[in-house]
């Protein structure tokens, strides 16, 4: 391991945390809020660490595999747990666990919030809540690769770790040049979304914080109800712009560069269509037929869009209570979450392209089957789907699955518990989706046992960081334990 | 496709089935009851439809991989629909999807029960129900290859897709030789429980019914409340039964043939031991935990033994009402469904050894991520476990979790369910399990909407059949409108 680049970049990453917290210091001037002196210690602890451990010498430029996965792992707790600082300490969140859950939720883009009245925080800790979506929606150590060659030969092995989805497109060649580009495309998004939200009547605050939340797919709010009071033109703004977040980002690449007809012949880009167009239609049906629709189709269909694309692009944003609506249509919401946005966009789940080749490698297989002699590939964007790629999706399945199930059997032990919330509460942290669905007098995140919130913290954290860095960061915390394991029943 | 062959072995099948309803009928003229009319008019049915069948001459002998897998689906449905008619024309259950439900449930060992009073049927009537456990514990297809080679050069086919688990041993060389052996231990074993349970304390014809129910880790009982009024005594032989129901009957070979010790070491009997003993002891800790525990130590560890190894083996007795355990124990009772007994057992369930090298492979894979040059493989039984058998168990998996999903979906469109109910119910019947869980207020599975049932009966054939078999079935239903489809895209 080289630990020397790995503390060097760590340190980094707290100076970068720490200077994005000056947007939140600077919302607190606007509105003349005492909090900018909890941001201000909190920069100061961050540089206080963080400057030594930078100025470290790496002593050589080997790097592996498992050190890009180790740092990305470790980025992102220190994240974690320098963002619930300014939390705990206003006083807005004292218990430190639920600071830390309140602030992974954010930087994972997974919108679960801890708190239990919105909008009684002071409008910086909000800026600074959302901020974290977008800090984290786009990965942050990709934003690092895009400002300086810090990391050496390890660009690549942790963007890779970092990046969402199967593969990584490299849109131009180089991998800074890519990270650039496409945190230019965040950002001019994000951009056109805050102006599209002020036409249609939100201050630039809320326009800012609804933004984040939405291009992030996050799902922090600036109200106690989510997006519900919101008109139906704001609503529909906040439709397109979570479907646009939940698209691959390498497509506007290509739509930039006037290759629009590729795009839109993206084998993955066609299924999420598909699966979201299927998905409002059924949610449609299903809130007509049990007599839930709205006064008129328009409203309806409103409604059901805006559940479908926040379920399925991770946003978590919630137009309404989604508690009131048929069992079905939440199994819906919560099997889309499953499936999540196109890899390489902020969306959470599992990812189109992973459930597409999923099903098509199932498919290909009964064919094998059936008729053992014949010769089958399958394609995916016109190219052969290699069994490689096939082992690496059915891989990363069975883990996810595993983990679930783990996690469901961990929070079983709180009594208060009940099998449809732990099963609606894992669903909604690992996807990092932010929609809850609790059985009749479940309590919230807020009031779970301190387990079964730091199962959900590592389950976010799973879900974003797709599963590998953390299980290999477990590993190498426990590999001293394990080795003496091994010593002890040679011996024996 | 060898139709004529494969409607030869369905009369047959359909034959043998009768054969069988001929030991309910000499129960009924034992205790006078009017019931074998009803055993009487459903066997000469069969025989009038099984019959010429049974003589149609198959002009080739050729025979496919599909074909086997077709018979064992269309064998199982078959013999599913022929078992149900006594309960439904008798008037014990006069719904004929309930039924077949019931059928069904009998012989792919699930053991979930639609009748609200059990202890209401007649002597026949519940000696046939739990008789149908029996015929579906070892596999029907397994006895015919023992009685006569009517399948020709496909027994090896069908042995394959009937069997249990991962692999087929055959324990001797000779296919009909190794499902005789198979078959003359299961007998043993079923005749050395009936004596046990006699000494204990049981009619004959109670001792029937509960080893029947045992070795086939069935479930039906011949009591409404399963086997909680039973003495400690009886607990315990029912125990020991479960616990060698749930072991690859090849183990039982080489007990018999003196090498027991190979058997002691074989690496899924060893994670199974395991695997029992960590859940058992986890649910009397639970149990004490939460107060709940029984006067004395032993009367605990009966119980929690009883329930610890009824849901691992699939069996599905209930020795208490378990509802009334804390969740973490329901929990863990759900999740070692999920794992199930050995491979060439007669339990449900995933199977230790496909969980055991899924688990095995996980590993290896983080490994190799970590150390992407580095040559791993891992071992199973002394033997490394090849690319072919990870894929194939990654694969099975895969497909289960996808069928489980679309059941939950499916179940969700109900009005009175709750997703906890759902999820236990949809892990009892793809599980073939039988051990139910409710919400307080959820309603039991006669009561549930007919598609739900149908989707049941349909997970518990997937289960016992290890989705294969009917995945194949539907997809050879549906060939022609796949067909018709494609040539109109060709054309469009």
């Amino acid at each position: 391991m080289n630990w020397k680049r790995i503390l060097k970049i760590l340190g980094f990453i707290m100076l970068v945390t720490g200077a994005f917290m000056i947007l939140p210091m600077i919302v607190a001037f606007i509105y003349h809020e005492k909090d900018w002196v909890y941001f201000l210690i909190t920069i100061a602890g961050l540089a206080v660490i963080g400057t030594p451990l930078y100025l470290i010498k790496p002593d050589s430029q080997n790097f592996f595999s498992k050190d890009g996965f180790l740092i990305v792992a470790l980025a992102w707790i220190v994240m974690g747990l320098a963002g619930a600082v300014p939390f705990c300490i206003s006083g807005l969140i004292p218990d430190y666990i639920n600071a830390v859950f309140e602030a992974v939720s954010g930087f994972t883009t997974s919108g679960i919030s801890i708190l239990p009245d919105i909008e009684a925080a002071s409008h910086s800790l909000l800026f600074w809540r959302s901020l974290t979506h977008w800090i984290g929606g786009m990965g942050v150590l990709v934003f690092v690769l895009a400002l300086l060659p810090v990391a050496g030969g390890a660009s690549m092995f942790i963007m890779r770790a970092e990046a969402p989805g199967p593969t990584t497109d490299k849109v131009v060649p180089k991998i800074s040049e890519t990270a650039k580009f496409l945190y230019i495309a965040y950002l001019v998004l994000t951009v056109a979304e805050i102006i599209s939200l002020v036409i249609a009547g939100l201050s630039v605050f809320q326009a800012c914080i609804i933004s984040f939340g939405t291009m992030a797919t996050g799902g922090f709010s600036f109200l106690n109800t989510s997006l519900a009071t919101f008109t139906i033109a704001q609503k529909v703004i906040v439709i397109i712009f979570m479907f646009l977040a939940g698209v691959n980002f390498s497509l506007f690449f290509l739509v930039v560069t006037k290759k629009a007809k590729k795009a839109l012949a993206d084998t993955e880009f066609i299924w999420y269509a598909i699966i979201m167009a299927c998905t409002v239609a059924l949610l449609t049906v299903s809130l007509y037929i049990s007599g839930k629709q709205l006064a008129t189709f328009g409203e309806t269909l409103t409604e059901t869009a805006f559940a479908g694309v926040s379920a399925m692009t991770s946003t978590g944003f919630a137009s309404g209570d989604y508690n009131q609506w048929p069992l079905f249509s939440q199994g819906l919401m919560i099997l889309v979450m499953f499936i999540g946005g196109c890899a390489g966009s902020t969306g959470g789940g599992l990812k189109v392209s992973r459930v597409v080749i999923l099903m098509k490698s199932l498919r290909l297989y009964v064919k094998k089957k059936m008729h053992p002699r014949s010769v089958n590939v399958t394609f995916f964007n016109k190219q052969v789907i290699s069994d490689e790629v096939i082992k690496d999706i059915l891989i990363y399945f069975g883990m996810f699955i595993i983990i679930y199930a783990a996690s469901m059997l961990v929070v079983t032990t709180e009594e208060s518990m009940d099998f449809g919330t732990a099963f609606a509460s894992v669903s909604t942290a690992i996807n990092n989706n932010g929609i809850e669905f609790h059985n009749a007098g479940a309590l919230g995140f807020a009031n779970y046992a301190w387990w079964s919130r730091i199962v959900f913290i590592i389950d976010m954290l799973i879900g974003r960081l797709e599963i590998f860095p953390i299980v290999i960061l477990l590993g190498t915390i426990t590999s001293p334990v394990r080795k003496a394991y091994r010593k002890i029943k040679r011996k024996v």
